[in-house]
């Protein structure tokens, strides 16, 4: 049998990668060296990425480790340009969403029904090395360029574990499914797989950001009828709208606290909230918000370090529930196909939630966008 | 058709209840006069009745509001004397479990699967009055003894809205049966319908009294594989081998905090974990003790008015979830007479839970047994 292969396969390949050298300061578009894939490894091409916040938060270092020169990057489309030793479920020409987190199918949580917190893959923000020999595949003029949670999508081509690569269906648009492989997925999960909303129930999301106008996506795709959207900036509505955000509350409008105003607008307590500000205190407020009895409150977003989550036991005792969530609690490879089947099936759109386009050569700008809390995602086509 | 009527239906009834008079003073056996049951009311002669640790704080009234002169007493059972206007599902003879919380139908609590936290009978320990009318159905002389959560059994007759009676098996040993009016089903509940292991799974729990006990119980029913049990009396370990508990951690028998000694038993982390003595650390330690990924806190011990539940975020962001139950989310009408249909086909066993009898005239003694921790539960025959 013939196996076609990539002209490129088992070669160094140099190409462009937009490098931040120190935290902070604009990306440099440079040219690396990108080493072929090893045991258990994929090269792929990236065909578009985009810019969520967990890429800003480390770039600015503020309280994350500084781990600089970095490729960052994580969210993104791409197709598999060659592949390692001992793959087997991938090969070239694969389309494939790179994800910050992986899958080994052998560890306790790969085998648990309800976990997607892969021992061996799980999320690494200090790992600028691949696991399999502790070094970089990047690098440029023989100096290791770190890489970021394993993908570093910001270089035209990556080397990424097979276990945090999704096979997708070729015919999705790379376009738009690349903001499935990070926040649309951790916000569309995080109802749709754990806070589970019944039909005609309500549902409280505090941040109206990708990922919480994803986790009200999900609740309008569950049947929710009340989805009421927190957030401190009232332009958040206008565009909340189009994603099935019902009503609006302000805490800026309010001289009591948040959890009151929701518990009176629905009787008693909303049925569901999810967090997805990061803020301990809208932690706080989404917890105690949900109706006693059977309110289920889900926290997405991931606060500061120090941040301590604190309530009154007869919170707990009156039979809420606080759950909690990593990407949706999808298993990279075995759900997220699927989920990108859901769009090609039109059960959401993602349009909406793309509001800038910009060439890989100007990067920088989607960083600006993302500082000054403009639009939702910003799309960086590699090829222009 | 010939209604059998019992022969005081109708008429106040004079009887013996053992009266606290002032906090932490022994009771007094007292004749009071038990008026009869009015709308949705029922009167009933209670058999045999025990102590629970609610009847002890609320007599003790340290930290819980003093409401004196009381007739306390809530884990019994007895057979209805006679019904008020619009009993329609309870007549003359009926086995009954009175319960300190109940079940009107018609709220959304009542409505919804899975809350038992009824509005209109959900448990009051402030009000020592009827709802119906805000009085007291007993009387010495004239003036008003107050009720203790809508049952207080420490009387040979009381009356009880019908909301909060279960009607059981008429061939179920009332003086067996009567433990599963409170603490028994909490426990066996918050397992069975909360925590919910799965076969061949580990549980922690905290605190081997009777409600833990009930709660180790429920996790052998369920087929639990390693049951932990964690206290600070080394001599309940004896007892709890009984109840299948396979494990014993003693906190002060280590250094460090219970939940890493808990995780390193288990590689990571128990499945679920029970809390069941109210001590607002061990609620922190029972969360933090379970499996990222997939673990399951379960609080069933009533904390200190003041007690904060204080965490780290990334514990819950980690998939861990925290929930709280009442009752062991047992609907007292609705549910009870399958639990108490459980025991008859000897599912569970309930003589190991008591471990003292007295006759009603030396209820003192109960009181005295519970102060020094000795035993799980003391039946009170009503008739001795």
């Amino acid at each position: 049998m013939l196996v076609s292969m990539s002209s490129t396969a088992g070669l160094v390949i140099p190409c462009k990668a937009a490098v931040a050298w120190e935290a902070g300061k604009p990306l440099v578009m440079e040219q690396v060296e990108v080493a072929p894939p090893q045991v258990m490894e994929v090269r792929i091409k990236i065909k578009y990425t985009s810019l969520c916040h967990t890429d800003l938060y480390f770039w600015e270092a503020k309280g994350q480790t500084p781990l600089f020169p970095r490729i960052f990057g994580h969210e993104a489309a791409g197709i598999v340009e060659s592949v390692g030793e001992g793959v087997t479920d991938l090969k070239e020409g694969d389309h494939v969403l790179p994800v910050f987190t992986g899958e080994c199918g052998d560890c306790s949580h790969c085998k648990s029904e309800e976990s997607n917190m892969c021992d061996l893959l799980r999320i690494n923000t200090d790992r600028g090395v691949m696991i399999n020999d502790g070094k970089s595949r990047f690098s440029i003029n023989g100096n290791p360029i770190n890489h970021f949670v394993g993908t570093s999508t910001f270089s035209e081509y990556t080397v990424v574990h097979s276990g945090c690569l999704a096979k997708i269906n070729p015919l999705a648009p790379l376009d738009k499914v690349c903001i499935l492989s990070c926040g649309i997925s951790t916000g569309l999960g995080a109802t749709l797989n754990v806070a589970k909303p019944k039909k005609g129930s309500s549902v409280a999301i505090f941040g109206l950001g990708a990922v919480g106008l994803a986790a009200a996506e999900g609740a309008r795709i569950a049947g929710a009828s009340r989805i009421i959207g927190v957030d401190l900036n009232p332009k958040r509505f206008v565009e909340a709208k189009k994603f099935g955000v019902t009503e609006f509350v302000n805490p800026k409008d309010h001289n009591r606290p948040v959890h009151e105003v929701l518990q009176e607008m629905t009787n008693g307590g909303v049925d569901r909230s999810l967090e997805c500000t990061g803020n301990i205190n809208a932690m706080m407020s989404a917890f105690e918000c949900v109706h006693d009895g059977w309110g289920v409150a889900v926290l997405v977003g991931v606060p500061n370090k120090d941040a301590v989550f604190m309530t009154k036991p007869i919170n707990v005792l009156n039979e809420r529930t606080l759950k909690g969530t990593f990407f949706g609690n999808y298993k990279p490879r075995t759900d997220l196909p699927s989920v990108v089947n859901m769009y090609m099936n039109k059960e959401f759109e993602l349009d909406k939630f793309i509001t800038h386009h910009v060439p890989f050569s100007e990067i920088n700008k989607a960083f600006e966008y993302m500082i000054r809390g403009e639009g939702l995602r910003c799309i960086i086509n590699m090829e222009e």
